[in-house]
């Protein structure tokens, strides 16, 4: 998975998701993430429930994110992702999360994931995922 | 466990809490019934974990809510719970919302739960349940 | 609006709307719902920030909700809403969540809601309103 | 407002805070945060109404967030908040969260935050802001 190989995940902005101020609020932001990353696994066979099943735990370590603009009701949002960067004990996605129709930089975060057993030990990248994902 | 045995479980709402109305939204009054049924687990020692270890799953059957009053960042909440009615099968939780300090009503809900085992299948309320909450 | 004028919004149940039963929690059914009613508004032109706007909060006053089978991550669900019943102060919709591709029932809801002005004061539903859904 | 003037806010994790693994969700981290924020705000006698009606509205810019340790269903946490860094135009709060009773650190953070006026032009940070922060 190289950085051409962005996965897209599209969204609507729903109403619960927005506080006092009309605005999405910026937890949600990192839901908005996840849904973007779980659209990277999904297109390459993986739920977390089959990574379960398979010994491994995907867990995130450490994010950074910077908020450009915000998000409202019913604003159609497209969430980006790609592979940044990776070596045997962890990777890292970049996203990007952007509003429709003109694609306004709403969010922009790296993400940075490691993997566990089921006990909670951090183990490398299973082979299985890094061939999935080509690295 | 009688209507008497009423367990109280205090929180203030949080901000995030709160729509766009600046009001806490209709879904996390029932994230506060399930923190005050959780009360009420945790008083006869159990939290769900620990159910699970036993084999057994509380589900959440039916819910009826009547919404009284919104509640607002910063109030303070009491969530109030007993055990209504039961019998082999389920159980039905009487519970209420209240704002502190002059404890209006912003909710009253009826919280109807079976059991299961860990595979979903339909079992009787576990005897070591019955005995803890009395009944 | 009327039963055979069933509004249907779809969605896919997202990692983070699922506990630690790897079930959607019940509160999320709620926002699940609201995203459903939600599409009604949106398809007879409405939001809540336009209605805000028109001097009109809509606020929900009673749920009655049964819960008959779990979702889980990855699940593609419906939300079918129809207005049951209204009169001037009041609406009802009844609302399904079905999952695909074989429309299994997950949980069957009836929704009361009322009207208030931008005070909170109570009002009849208003007249753009009830035009919009044709009572 | 300097490093010793740590802000300390309490809570305990609630179940429907808990994902799949049965772990905290780490957008929920976000939460926590926010709620450590407003024992700050609340401290200096502020809320983001108060805020709102002065005319100001503060926005988190970017979040940096090491997770260190998975939370659980009810274990009680302190998040600790102080103001790191400031200017005219923006601060930097940094954050911990702990478990109780050992105060093993769970997540660390560094928010940083400006203010806009209610169309959401970016401003100074309010004068009445920078007297209660002491900065």
């Amino acid at each position: 998975m190289k950085e051409q190989d962005i996965v897209e995940a599209y969204l609507t902005v729903r109403t619960y998701e927005c506080d006092s101020y009309g605005h999405v609020n910026n937890a949600v932001y990192l839901n908005y993430l996840e849904y973007g990353r779980m659209a990277v696994l999904e297109k390459n066979g993986f739920s977390l429930a089959k990574l379960k099943q398979m010994g491994a735990i995907i867990v995130v370590r450490r994010i950074e994110i910077d908020y450009k603009a915000p998000a409202r009701e019913g604003d159609r949002l497209v969430v980006r992702t790609y592979l940044k960067d990776h070596n045997k004990m962890k990777g890292i996605f970049s996203q990007e999360i952007l509003k429709e129709p003109d694609l306004t930089l709403l969010a922009r975060a790296d993400v940075t994931w490691v993997f566990t057993d089921l006990q909670g030990k951090l183990i490398p990248v299973p082979q299985f995922f890094r061939d999935a994902l080509g690295f």
